[in-house]
């Protein structure tokens, strides 16, 4: 970049304005848009009127467009060969246990900490916070050169934290205007304080609800201990059998669709320095659990992962009860990643179970869902553009990362629309995000404006 | 037995006032003695006086003692060469839930079944009906021959079915008093309604509860499945180790002092033609899951075992949530029998439990208690004795069996006083003791008193 790049203004724009920018991003913090309540739903209705508001204001043509739940907000603006859809969703998490804020959570403040200033209030980093980070960047292009650099939409959602129940129908009804080359989503964090990340890699997700019965009542261990059949037991073994001693998931079929990490990813990762010491140490815990083989972030980015939820049967009270019980339930997810097809696993699970039944014993299930893992094309060059562009804001290089979790956004737009999706955040691990006293750095904030400034930049310069 | 015999003429007594005996069970039956529950102390209480009354009506020197809770009954009579001391309890269950009885469980009544006359009322088996079926023998030696037939000491408790937490103290305190050649217990069952049964072996009881934790807080399985020590997994290998393929149980040194069933016993149980199919078929069960090489009535009666009662971890309510618990749990219980030491087992499981722990893995163990196995010299020329004597009153010879649930007076009389038990009791497997509707068959009570003053007449002539 030299000095006659149109990028420069734009971000000196956004250093003078921060302080208003600030004032804008606390308006919308002291809106208490709890999706999940019912009580709110006239918040998450202005909420989305100020957003309407605020995107017409720098010229882009926005309104709220009203779903049997939240509305969304849509807008469009710029132009270009390049069509860009942003997402970010202007909902929160509810606030309980209200009694361990430090303050009230929709009178949002700039407070100093150790590590800096923050911005203290439900929303500040998910997503409100993040969601400003592109307007403002937005904002800053449109005020210095009096246009968007790419043709750019705006698709604002009010019912991320609660389940996204109008989401499907709304992409599918409105496919083509929220269709474009590449979505921008900004719901995720840095890889650390200093190095920023796109995440590439979402794993996918399958739940599953298995439950043993055998007697058809629930008997008396003294009576029929050591000739009836204890279905814990039954369901101990299965558990016991889904992983080898190496760590592999022994369900038939399993890695199918599983890769090997692409060598450029791998050194990426490498360089990222990842101290899994630190990270289990973080949670008292100080060894992978995981595959033999693999490296620490394979284990949580790029390979599948079988974990009981949580397990139940008999009696569970204070005390004790010498009871045989009728049967025994466990809750199964399994995280998958690659081409792994759920709908597979979840039959060759089942026919698992089933085959390890002894006499008298049935097995229920209940599907709890499953979307795939979600993968980017890391390799396409306006990726390739935005991580040199995030690399130029911060510290340290960015790096293409995976992600445990799910992004269901992701995989919607990528089979709805067809659209891949740039995940790029700029929350810290320790933001409390959906906990009691809610932040979001200062530095995030402002960084991350600059940042999508950048990447804007970047992505219209790539050809398409 | 001829003409002659003192007890010819008791028997006849005992049915020509059947009536009158049922008028006193009534009169017992009527007061809602039921320990569990402070506001029925009251009700104990004249329980308790209402069968020193009744002893004394047939010149048992009785009273009733005592304690932090509900009183003891005890009461003196007879002369010999032989002590008894006959034990029963006069406390009965709540009567929860109250709306499934068909009448007042506290206002008894005489029914007609399908299978003959019951006494219908809370306590009607469990244990005033048993109880009053000695009371009435003894009665009867009294009224026809102006005495007992031997020594007796009658020990009532009012707390049987509340934990007994007085008993043991109350034993230790007055042991001279209470102490006997031999204990007549009555709060057992038939073997079938022809089959009487000597109860000679009880299984012991191990209670333990192992907490297995890993991580110092829950995760979310997105962001660390793979990775992190899921304590579910270990606390299940743990369960599915704990009995090897042949249904036999793997903690170290289990099977110490654990014999094989003398011939004499086998025979009598083979004899009784129990049906593994239907016993298990009447709880939706068809094969026994036991040791694979026993017969089904060793695996219940003479033979240990080994259930988790409960098992907790994770999330267990509706629906799904993706989190990687910090703990998981189980109650288990060992039946334990001939000379297996509870405590060593308890401690070689603890130790076979922390040698299967991975890294980062803790134990935590919490003790629900310990007995031993309890066992009745079936040899002793007495129980033979009494064994004959209940099969001339019955129209299937009597058998000496096991009970694979503990009856923690006999341990106490055993290991407190020295004293073993004859366990006599004339319980049918559907009287719904502890349950609403509970009944007592008149043949139950009718031949129950008759068998007994065929006991009392089979010892009296023993020598000691």
């Amino acid at each position: 970049m030299n000095d006659a790049s149109p990028l420069y203004p734009v971000l000196e724009r956004i250093d003078a304005n921060l302080d208003a920018a600030l004032e804008r991003l606390m308006d919308l913090l002291r809106i208490p848009s709890i999706s999940t309540d019912p009580a709110h739903a006239e918040d998450c209705r202005r909420a989305a009127e100020w957003l309407v508001a605020d995107l017409e204001s720098f010229g882009v043509a926005a309104s709220a467009r009203a779903t049997p739940g939240h509305p969304m907000v849509v807008g469009h603006g710029g132009e270009g060969p390049r069509r860009l859809v942003f997402y970010g969703h202007y909902d929160v998490q509810p606030v309980d246990p209200i009694e361990l804020w430090h303050r009230d959570p929709f009178d949002p403040a700039i407070e100093e900490t150790p590590e800096g200033k923050v911005i203290r209030a439900r929303g500040a980093s998910d997503d409100k916070g993040q969601l400003m980070t592109f307007v403002e960047a937005a904002r800053a292009w449109v005020e210095v050169h009096g246009a968007l650099p790419a043709a750019v939409t705006f698709h604002f959602e009010g019912e991320e934290e609660s389940g996204s129940p109008s989401l499907v129908p709304f992409l599918e009804a409105n496919a083509d205007e929220l269709r474009g080359d590449l979505a921008l989503i900004c719901d995720t964090g840095l890889f650390d304080n200093d190095t920023p990340a796109i995440t590439t890699m979402l794993r996918g997700l399958l739940g599953e609800e298995v439950t043993i019965s055998a007697a058809d009542r629930d008997l008396h261990s003294g009576m029929y201990g050591g000739i009836a059949r204890n279905p814990i037991h039954v369901l101990s073994r299965i558990i016991a059998a889904l992983h080898d001693d190496e760590g592999r998931i022994t369900v038939p079929g399993f890695y199918e669709g599983v890769s090997e990490l692409p060598a450029a990813i791998r050194e990426q990762w490498q360089a990222l320095g990842f101290d899994a010491r630190k990270f289990l140490g973080a949670v008292g815990l100080s060894e992978p659990a995981g595959e033999r083989d693999r490296m620490p972030l394979e284990m949580i980015w790029s390979r599948p992962s079988c974990d009981v939820n949580g397990i139940s049967g008999g009696y569970e009270g204070p005390g004790f009860k010498t009871v045989l019980p009728a049967r025994a339930s466990a809750k199964l997810s399994f995280r998958l990643v690659g081409e792994q097809d759920p709908h597979k696993i979840r039959r060759n699970f089942r026919a698992m179970v089933q085959g390890m039944l002894p006499a008298d014993c049935t097995a229920e299930f209940a599907d709890h869902g499953a979307s795939p893992a979600c993968q980017m094309p890391a390799d396409d060059p306006a990726f390739e553009a935005a991580r040199r562009a995030l690399g130029a804001e911060w510290p340290k290089p960015a790096a293409f990362i995976g992600c445990g979790g799910s992004i269901p956004i992701a995989g919607y737009f990528q089979s709805i629309l067809g659209m891949n999706s740039l995940l790029i955040g700029f929350g810290r691990d320790d933001d409390n995000i959906h906990s009691p006293n809610e932040k979001y750095h200062l530095s995030s904030f402002h960084r991350g404006a600059r940042s999508w400034a950048r990447v804007l930049h970047a992505l219209s310069m790539e050809p398409r």
